[in-house]
């Protein structure tokens, strides 16, 4: 096939701008092998709680299930933050995950060499580092059911979630998480809290026992709290990383920060079938929005992502890639990750020197 | 009063011969401010589990229970690693946390001057941080039912936990807080993920009006995936973080590990009323255990903890401090702060270099 249907989901904040330029770069990286790329543009999150009073429109669910990608920019800003829970924009995203079944959450984490001194860490530290966390996206604690709010049994208000794990969900991650392991450093870190709560008992056992059908790759465990301590003392111990819905949220977002510019981090969720949902890393950043201030290096990034584990295009990702290292060296540098000497530009410009180096 | 008991937990790995150190500095620290201390010595952990088949032996519970305060040592080791819940060296400092009710756990988190160049973090970036996690300690998911194994409506067997809070359990870590916040920076973060989960939308919402009794202390709001990432970016932002336990448990290692210094940090458990429990916040370090390499400084300044929090003799715990930093001052280290330069002493030898600064 070469001709494929994209979704784009700008949402809010920056949303807009960086989607807007990653499109266009994505259709001349497609165009380039031969790939016709079609896009429609959807309403999600804020934007769609402003338009059509839902986060998560029926028709935009269908129209990303419908399409061979979507493309999703960042959702969610003050104006909403106080909303009652089905009206957050965070419930979109969130709804559009276990909607389309994007059940794993691929985060690569890598210290680009031009921008090591970004990095709150020691130059030693940083340097090299090149991780994938692989988080559980659609099961877990942001699921789980019984939730809610109740009384207990001295009559006070409580609030409460159900973590949850079963034998499938956790299974299917692993493997994942395994044949991602085996195309990188072959080293698999399987992350949890297996000596208090049994949801992590249970996944360290089944990933355990999926281990032997990988027995080219190299597991170790660990706990949720020393793994917090070991990225910070020395991510580069870490080849891949597996772990669930919360642990993931937190680890990837802490391991984001040691590269110093999250403004250059995209993420890919998969299901076993269907369209991948892609995303850069970072948040809407309502307070630049508008300026043309925003780095669009993580939804260009995303867009990569999206033809290589969504369309599997992997020449055209390769392209956008190159071309961004390549911008890099030439100077180019959004506000996020500038430093003295550079050149200084906007979200736009940034665009299109990356396509100049496509 | 001047006379007090005090229940000392070795435990496992290095945590006898760091008790065994404390105890000395603990014991010279109150007589010079006139206060007498007698000690016994409890099972607990890994150790009660090879004497007596229980992690945390009622006899234990009842003289910590009966005593004035309680020192740990650390627990746990790879042996009983594989053990069932209930034989879990683990599960007994659970219980014993529970059993005392010491729901408010208090991690300072320094940056010692002599010591910033341990840190993996920038020097610019670490120097200076001094921030106070306060962790929720004896509810959350550590403690929610229903809790563990299960089978779902396809038949798979599932583990699950519950997160939990009540108004009165939210209330009372919060005003723990909010007083530590007043003493200090006046700052107070919580920290919650309330875009997600009922748990923390009440948290959130008990945090925010307990702050009405606190005019004077500023209250934040932070999701704990930003927190995670904010610890690493610019630490000194932070003066006081209160959090859940899962949340707590996470963040106050991740914390810790910015000051690189980890055999230097203490923490104090206290309840409403009843003896606290203090403890270094490393583990047991099988590894090294036995050979006299620990570095003791951790739990001595546990017992500075236990003299000001749980005896509330502020002068012999003052004492303890500035001996520690005149003890670093004069060039002391154990291999885990060691630098060039220094001198490389033991865990015994540290020991002595404290009590003649005392
Ligand atoms: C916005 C929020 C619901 C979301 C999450 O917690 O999954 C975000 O933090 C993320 O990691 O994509
Ligand atoms: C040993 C473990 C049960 C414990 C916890 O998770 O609370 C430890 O990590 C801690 O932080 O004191």
């Amino acid at each position: 096939r070469s001709s494929y249907s994209i979704t784009l989901l700008p949402g809010d904040g920056i949303g807009p701008e960086v989607v807007d330029v990653a499109k266009d770069v994505l259709f001349v990286a497609g165009a380039k092998e031969g790939v016709e790329l079609r896009f429609q543009e959807m309403l999600m999150g804020g934007a769609a709680l402003d338009a059509v009073g839902v986060p998560l429109p029926d028709e935009t669910l269908a129209a990303a299930r419908a399409s061979d990608g979507i493309l999703l920019g960042a959702i969610g800003g003050y104006k909403w933050d106080n909303n009652e829970k089905h009206l957050k924009p965070e419930t979109g995203l969130l709804d559009i995950r276990s909607g389309l079944g994007v059940f794993a959450n691929l985060r690569p984490v890598t210290v680009f060499p031009q921008l090591v001194d970004a990095s709150p860490l020691k130059k030693e530290v940083a340097e090299g580092v090149d991780i994938m966390v692989v988080r559980e996206l659609t099961g877990g604690i942001y699921f789980g059911k019984p939730r809610g709010f109740g009384t207990n049994d001295k009559g006070e208000e409580t609030g409460f979630n159900t973590e949850i794990y079963s034998v499938s969900e956790i299974d299917r991650i692993a493997r994942v998480a395994f044949e991602v392991a085996r195309k990188r450093g072959g080293k698999l870190c399987s992350v949890d809290k297996a000596n208090v709560l049994e949801a992590s008992m249970l996944w360290r056992k089944r990933v355990t026992a999926i281990a032997s059908e990988f027995p080219d790759v190299e597991l170790s465990h660990m706990f949720v709290d020393n793994a917090a301590m070991q990225l910070v003392r020395n991510p580069k111990q870490f080849d891949t990383i597996v772990t669930n819905n919360i642990f993931g949220d937190i680890l990837s977002d802490e391991a984001s920060m040691i590269t110093g510019s999250i403004g250059m981090l995209s993420s890919a969720s998969v299901g076993e079938s269907g369209p991948g949902l892609f995303e850069p890393i970072h948040g809407s950043a309502p307070d630049i929005a508008g300026q043309d201030k925003a780095n669009p290096l993580a939804t260009i990034l995303s867009a990569a992502m999206l033809l290589k584990y969504g369309l599997g295009v992997k020449n055209a990702a390769k392209r956008i890639e190159t071309a961004v290292t390549q911008t890099l060296d030439n100077g180019f540098r959004t506000g996020d990750i500038y430093s003295p000497g550079a050149t200084l530009v906007g979200c736009k410009r940034m665009g299109k020197e990356v396509l100049k180096a496509l």
